[in-house]
C-alpha cells in the first residue's frame, strides 16, 4: 500500500520538461488570441499570476536568444498555438515586431494559481486564457496528505527495493539531467575554480545545467515536484559526486530516488512555488538526504538534514534566471557542508528529526509570502 | 563634512563587545530584581522582545558552560547587578538552583525594541526592566539618514585617506577578531576540510570565531552595527584572505574600513536586527565590497555586490547559536563566489548599482518580519 502510493507519486512528480514553462505558457496564451496581422495590434494586456510573472521576467525564451516577457509575447505572436507549451518551436524571431509590441504591452499581476490571460485589441478584441497548476500531472490532495504522513524510514525501506519502472525513470533522469550540464557555464558569468576537485565538480555540473536551462537551451530536464531547476539541484550534486568518486550505479539510483522522495515531501509540506527558493530549500534538502545516504549509509541522514536546516532556509526566489546558478552554487556548498557537520536540536528552527526539519522549513516558506509582493514591485519598477 | 560624518559613524558603530548581549541583558535585569534568597522565589516572569528571545534562546552563557535563557536567569540570580551586561563575571554556576528555577520560569514575548522585564514573586514582588537599542552607542536618526544618502564613491574616497583614530580602531578590530578565531571549531561540530587552501582558511577562521562567540567564550569581539557576529563576518574573511595571500597591512586596513562602511550602510537600509540573517546579508555584503577592493581594486566592487545580491538574501535569522557558524560558512563561500561572477541587472532583485542592491536587500529584510513570528512559535514549542 505505502509502496504503491510512493510509486504513484514518483511517476507523477518526476517529469521531463523542455524549457522554463512560464514563458511557454505566455507564448501559448498569446498564440491562442493573436490576430492575423500582428501589426494591427493596438494594445496587448497580459494578466499573470505572481509566480508566472516572476519566473518569466528574465528567463531565456527558447529559439529567440532573448530573455523575459516581451520576447515570450513576440514569440507567441510568431508561433503556432497547436504546439502548446512548445510554441516557440521553429519560429524566426522578429526584432521589428518586438519594437512594435514593446510599448503596446501592459502587464498586470494578480494573486492566483498558475494563470495567464491575453487581451489583444486589434480590429476587434481577441482573448484567451490558460490556467494551470505547477505540478505536471495531477495528484489528489488526499494522496498528497497521505504522503505527507510518511516518515524517513518509509523512504529508506522503499529504496531498498525500487520497482523496475521507477528504476527506469531514475536512469532516464541521470541521462537527461547530465546531458543538460554541457556546455559548461561561460567564464564571463562565473569563473570560480576551487582546488577541491569533488566540490568543484559538483558545483560545475549542477550550475552548468541550471544555467543552460535558464538561457532557454533546447534540451529537456527531468523536473521534480513541478520545477526543472529543483530536479537538477536534487540530482546533479549526487550524480557528480558519484562520477568523481565511486561510480556505483546501483547506489546512485537508490540515492537519487531518496532525494526525489525528500524533495517531493518538502514541496508537499510547503508549496510547489514560494517566495523561498525551492531549488535550494527543497531540491537541496533532497540532495542532502541522497548524498548522505550515498556516502554514509542511512545512519547520518537525519544529522545532515538538521545541519542543512540550520543553514540556507529563507533564501528568496526572485524568479527563474541565470542568477539561479549562483544560488545553486551556494546550495551545493551548503549541501556538502551539511554532510560534515552536526547541529543540536536546540538550534533555532532545527527540528528534532527529519520530518520536523522539513515541516519547519515549510512553515518558514509559507510565512514568506509577503516577500513575493516586494520582489514583484522591484521587478515592475526596473528600468530595463 | 562628509568625511567627518563617516568618521563619527564608524566610531559609534565599531564597538568592542563581550559575549552575546542578549543573555547579559537578561542576567542583568534579573540581577536588578533578585530577592536575597533565590530559593524564596515562587515565580519569575520574564518579558522579552522578539529579538532578545530569539538571540538568547540557545546561545552560550559566559562562565556557565550552558546555553539559553534558563542559565541566563540563573546566572542573573547568582551575579552582581553592578557588573552590568558582564553580570556572569566571577559567578559559580549552581545546578540545583537551575532545577529549582526551571519550572518556576514563565517567558512572554512582545513586539518591541530591545526590552527585558523581570517580575519575581518571592516574599514580595520584585520588578526591574531594561530597555535598549541594538546599536552600542546612539547616533541620531538625522545622521543615519544623511549616511544613507552616501554612495559607493564616497566610501572609496574616504578609504583613500583614513583618519588616524579610525586606523587605530581597525587595527584593534584585526587583533580582537583574529584572537577570537582560536581555538579552531571542534571536529564533532564541523569537519569540512576543503582542498582549496584560500577558501578553506577563510571559512575556518571566520566560523571558528563565530562558534567561539556563540558558546560564550570569555573573549571580546569587535561588533559592527550592533552585532558581534556581523562584525566577525564583515572582517575575518578579509583578514584570512590577506593572511594567506599578500600580507599587505595597509591594503587590509582600507578593505576592512570599506567593509565596515558597507555593513553599516546595509544595516541602516534595513534594520539592526531582522528576520533575515544580518551576519550573512549585511556583514557578508561588507566583506564582498572589502574583498573585491582588496583583490581587484575599486573597479569590480559593484559587480561583486550584484552577484552577492543574486545569491543569499532571505536566509533567515533564527537566533544566535552555534549553528550560525554554518550559515556563515555558506556566507563565506558566497562572498568568495561573488568575486568571480557577473549577473546582469535584469536578474530578480539585483539593483542597477551598489546602492540599489543594498536598498533592495533591505526591502526584502523588512518584508520578512512575519517570519519572525513563525520562528518564535517554533522555538516556544520546542520540547527541550
Amino acid at each position: 500500500m505505502k509502496d504503491e502510493l510512493i510509486t504513484q507519486i514518483l511517476k507523477n512528480e518526476i517529469v521531463k520538461a523542455l524549457g522554463c514553462t512560464e514563458v511557454g505558457l505566455i507564448g501559448h496564451t498569446v498564440a491562442k488570441a493573436k490576430p492575423k496581422d500582428p501589426y494591427s495590434i493596438e494594445k496587448i494586456t497580459l494578466i499573470l499570476d505572481k509566480g508566472t510573472f516572476k519566473n518569466a521576467f528574465s528567463v531565456g525564451v527558447p529559439n529567440t536568444g532573448k530573455f523575459g516577457i516581451i520576447p515570450a509575447v513576440v514569440g507567441g505572436l510568431l508561433g503556432k498555438k497547436e504546439n502548446g507549451l512548445e510554441v516557440f518551436k521553429d519560429i524566426k524571431y522578429d526584432e521589428n515586431l518586438e519594437d512594435y509590441i514593446k510599448n503596446r504591452l501592459k502587464i498586470e499581476v494578480i494573486d492566483s494559481d498558475v494563470y495567464c490571460k491575453a487581451i489583444i485589441k486589434a480590429d476587434k478584441i481577441y482573448e484567451s486564457e490558460t490556467k494551470g497548476s505547477h505540478s505536471g500531472k495531477s495528484i489528489s490532495s488526499e494522496l498528497k496528505n497521505t504522503y505527507k504522513t510518511l516518515k524517513l524510514k518509509d523512504f529508506i525501506e522503499y529504496i531498498e527495493d525500487i520497482p523496475e519502472d521507477i528504476v527506469n525513470i531514475i536512469k532516464q533522469t541521470i541521462e537527461v539531467n547530465k546531458n543538460l550540464s554541457t556546455p559548461e557555464l561561460p567564464k564571463d558569468f562565473m569563473k570560480l575554480n576551487l582546488k577541491d576537485d569533488i566540490l568543484n565538480h559538483m558545483i560545475k555540473k549542477t550550475t552548468s545545467a541550471v544555467y543552460n536551462r535558464m538561457i532557454g537551451m533546447n534540451k529537456p530536464a527531468m523536473a521534480i515536484a513541478g520545477s526543472g531547476n529543483m530536479g537538477l539541484t536534487a540530482t546533479l550534486p549526487i550524480i557528480a559526486y558519484d562520477e568523481i568518486t565511486e561510480n556505483d550505479k546501483e547506489k546512485l539510483i537508490k540515492a537519487l530516488t531518496l532525494s526525489a522522495l525528500t524533495t517531493i515531501y518538502s514541496a508537499y509540506h510547503s508549496s510547489y512555488i514560494s517566495a523561498m527558493c525551492g531549488c535550494v530549500n527543497r531540491g537541496g534538502i533532497g540532495a542532502v538526504s541522497g548524498l548522505s545516504y550515498y556516502i554514509f549509509g542511512e545512519n547520518r541522514i537525519e544529522e545532515s538534514i538538521k545541519s542543512f536546516t540550520a543553514n540556507l532556509p529563507g533564501i528568496v526566489c526572485d524568479g527563474g534566471k541565470i542568477g539561479c546558478a549562483l544560488k545553486i552554487a551556494s546550495g551545493v556548498f551548503s549541501i556538502y557542508l551539511s554532510l560534515f557537520s552536526n547541529v543540536p536540536y536546540n538550534n533555532g528552527i532545527v527540528g528534532k528529526n527529519f520530518e520536523e526539519c522539513i515541516k519547519n522549513i515549510g512553515k518558514i516558506a509559507n510565512a514568506m509570502s509577503p516577500v513575493d509582493d516586494v520582489i514583484i514591485e522591484i521587478l515592475k519598477n526596473k528600468n530595463l
